[in-house]
């Protein structure tokens, strides 16, 4: 029996290349910069896994996400011309993904969500990006687990693990809903209770992605208030 | 300009000597047992400090508040006479501090702080316990710091500037809301904004105090909804 739901958040619950391509776009217009917004959104979300590798091989100390995102931007700015940014302007603009908007079901599913489960963010973000996301988009978390809590991000086993130990549940009591299939398949190897939440729109039109219903997920959600519904 | 509100919970948000008091009476009647349910419930409440105090001098290993709650409990169940419960019961009175009610000014309080404010406890109770206290009373925290994040126990200042960190806010940004002067002198010795927030009834009327209005703390308030007020 499920207690606690536990969500991805980039890609899952917010929209992370809408969200940076606006605002990016709308930041180079002020500059009088031409720049392509979607690709600079794409790229910076490119850098990520990579950036987390460096980590997890030891090139790089533990750093939490604001650090990495910022050390991707770095070379973003050289690449589209953003030199001009001051270190005010750049620290903004590395805190968009605390701005993140949530897809439009998001906070509605969770609210509903919310009266039956305990329900937390399990992701790479670092604690305070997640609690500023939730704050300025009205996320209703009953708690925040970061993976920065753990020392480790997803998918490695500590993250799924230390949230289960957290909450004091098994982690069968647990289920992981995610947009990415190797966030769940990972939690499934640890014993939790998976959802995947299809979202065709995370990425561009031309990013073949498998979005297909997944016998091997608990469950299979067209988004977060169909998930409720199944749930209910 | 403070950012965020950390709470202290026993005593500050909940009421943990009426809570225990009325569950430990009725559970007392239902098993046909006489004792003072409120001698029992200051007993139980007494044996904290020294088992914290126990942890931290190497006599025992890291424990959370659950588990030191258990181990005073035990030795009341003897000296209470309520060897007739079973492990299940015993688990379930345990479990009573997940339960513990707040005080009547508290929901609404809170609910005013956080238009404002991040607003989290900061308690030694371990992170299931604040989180499903918060869902069992309504209490609307942004998110659950909890002692157990750190491995030390309050008022250690790893606790304090953790809860910093976390919130990637400077300790001035921050300020601690206590019924309990050495938990709020520890905090500002951290650099942190403290308020006071007085709670007469915590304690048995035997109990002597100090309640009084006390320079040393930004802000002196008779309750959460008082603080609200003061900080509108």
């Amino acid at each position: 029996m499920v207690r606690a739901l536990i969500f991805d958040v980039f890609g899952t619950v917010v929209d992370w290349r809408g969200s940076i391509t606006r605002e990016v776009r709308s930041l180079a217009s002020e500059k009088g910069i031409r720049l392509n917004a979607g690709k600079f959104a794409n790229d910076w979300r490119a850098g990520y896994q990579p950036a987390m590798q460096r980590v997890r091989q030891g090139d790089l100390p533990w750093l939490n996400i604001d650090a990495l995102h910022r050390l991707i931007l770095n070379e973003l700015k050289q690449k589209y011309k953003l030199d001009c940014l001051s270190e005010d302007e750049t620290d903004t603009l590395n805190r968009v993904w605390h701005r993140l908007k949530p897809w439009p079901d998001s906070v509605r599913g969770l609210k509903k969500l919310k009266h039956q489960f305990t329900i937390s963010p399990l992701s790479n973000g670092n604690f305070s990006l997640l609690n500023n996301m939730a704050k300025h988009s009205g996320l209703p978390w009953d708690c925040i687990i970061s993976a920065e809590l753990f020392g480790h991000y997803k998918p490695d086993p500590e993250t799924y693990l230390g949230a289960c130990k957290l909450l004091d549940l098994d982690p069968a009591q647990v289920m992981l809903c995610a947009a990415h299939k190797d966030d769940l398949l990972a939690a499934r190897g640890c014993g939790l209770k998976t959802a995947f939440i299809k979202r065709p729109r995370e990425h561009s039109p031309s990013v073949r992605r498998d979005l297909s219903t997944d016998a091997r997920f608990n469950y299979n959600a067209d988004n977060i208030t169909d998930l409720a519904s199944q749930l209910s």
